[in-house]
């Protein structure tokens, strides 16, 4: 069959991830436009393509890599005669003005040193019509060994528990580690933690992984830590706490 | 050298992996103690030891792995004449009031499921006196790859880095879990973003790694989220949030 030509809007990290794995792919990247003229030239010249104007954008698909907040805005500008796929989680497609609009969202975390990881990822695909829905297929499983439709309120639901399950636990872990850094701990000594930490929600759900003073009530301890903590992390502490002790006790 | 022989004290996640290794070991466990006589009893008949009870216990050494607020008053009921050492991550040793005891602290997760994982995982050790702390260095080198000595200001703030670390992070994933449970997302769609974001930890650190609307500002999917939340979540959501945006913007 023959593939569209695509063109990449955006040079954050979810663009890069995109761009990259297309222009590795036998797929056709011919252009990336975004409003910093010094990283779209430099993405330019990585993917061995042009920069152009939203206005002009050439791409027969569009993909619009952007963050949430401007995906409708960056939409409006572009022809009405392209196909547009946009890659947030949480944009309802309803909300697009576009008839050959669609999505491809990406389940992953892009925090930039996984780029070759993206086969193992489930790539979410929604459609406004058929055509854009076998196109985004055919070049969705060109990225993605997982390509799965998924409508506009369940990738709302996904993109939220995604938040908690990577964001908040990856914010945590941060904490874990400042304190420690601020306490004079070896860092290295939690790798392990943190390693088993994960491989054990592969094997379980989180619900029967939880461990810890307040998973068992331990009230001494719980106290000690309270008094221990510097003011921002025991409101956090004391919320997260009483999060675990509802779930269980 | 000869080895001293070694009672356990607790039937719980940690008396349970610490019993499983030492009796792999050519370490010699002689026997169990807990109040549980039906827990003791098979830990006993799986251990191939002995059940006795606290006040004649009779180990050279005796390993105390009760829970936080338990270890004092079980210290206390221990003969004067044992070694001992507890296994705990706050308590002070300057709180126990026994010349021959120490700490053997395992910096590891006992969910249940990684019984085999110990040899990988720190080992911190304390003790009142250098006797107990060569023997503890010695039987900690057969439990683990990984002997440190930490002091007990030390081992409470590596503990509590270790909850924001491990429980905290974990119970992030269970609000996501339950969260999409709730909405009927298919479970095993988070499988891969799981595997990622610890993967991510174990080459960068948590505070390059964070994505996300609360690291990117975007107001507007943090204000539908907001919206989509059950109350608990709400709150929570919001304290992480902010916590995030505090920590980059």
């Amino acid at each position: 069959m023959i593939y569209p030509s695509i063109s990449i809007v955006g040079d954050g990290n979810v663009a890069k991830v995109m761009g990259h794995h297309i222009s590795k792919s036998d797929l056709k990247l011919v252009s990336i436009c975004s409003r910093n003229s010094n990283k779209s030239n430099k993405l330019a010249s990585l993917w061995n393509c042009k920069q152009e104007k939203i206005e002009s954008i050439s791409g027969d698909l569009v993909l619009v890599c952007v963050s949430d907040d401007n995906v409708i805005e960056v939409i409006e500008k572009i022809k009405k005669d392209r196909s547009i796929a946009y890659c947030s989680g949480s944009i309802n497609l309803d909300d697009i003005d576009h008839k050959n609009c669609g999505v491809l969202y990406p389940l992953q975390t892009f925090s930039g040193s996984e780029q070759d990881l993206m086969k193992k990822f489930p790539l979410l695909i929604e459609s406004k019509n058929e055509n854009t829905k076998d196109l985004l297929f055919d070049i969705g499983k060109k990225l993605s060994e997982k390509v799965i439709y998924i409508n506009s309120e369940e990738r709302k639901h996904i993109h939220l528990s995604a938040i908690f399950i990577n964001n908040f636990s990856n914010h945590m872990v941060h904490l874990g580690q400042d304190y420690g850094k601020k306490n004079n701990l070896p860092p290295d000594v939690f790798n392990d933690l943190i390693r088993e930490t994960f491989n054990n929600l592969l094997s379980q759900s989180a619900f029967k992984a939880q461990t810890g003073p307040a998973r068992r009530r331990d009230k001494k301890t719980i106290a000690l830590h309270h008094d221990l903590l510097p003011d921002d992390l025991k409101k956090i502490y004391l919320t997260i706490t009483s999060s675990i002790d509802k779930t269980y006790n």
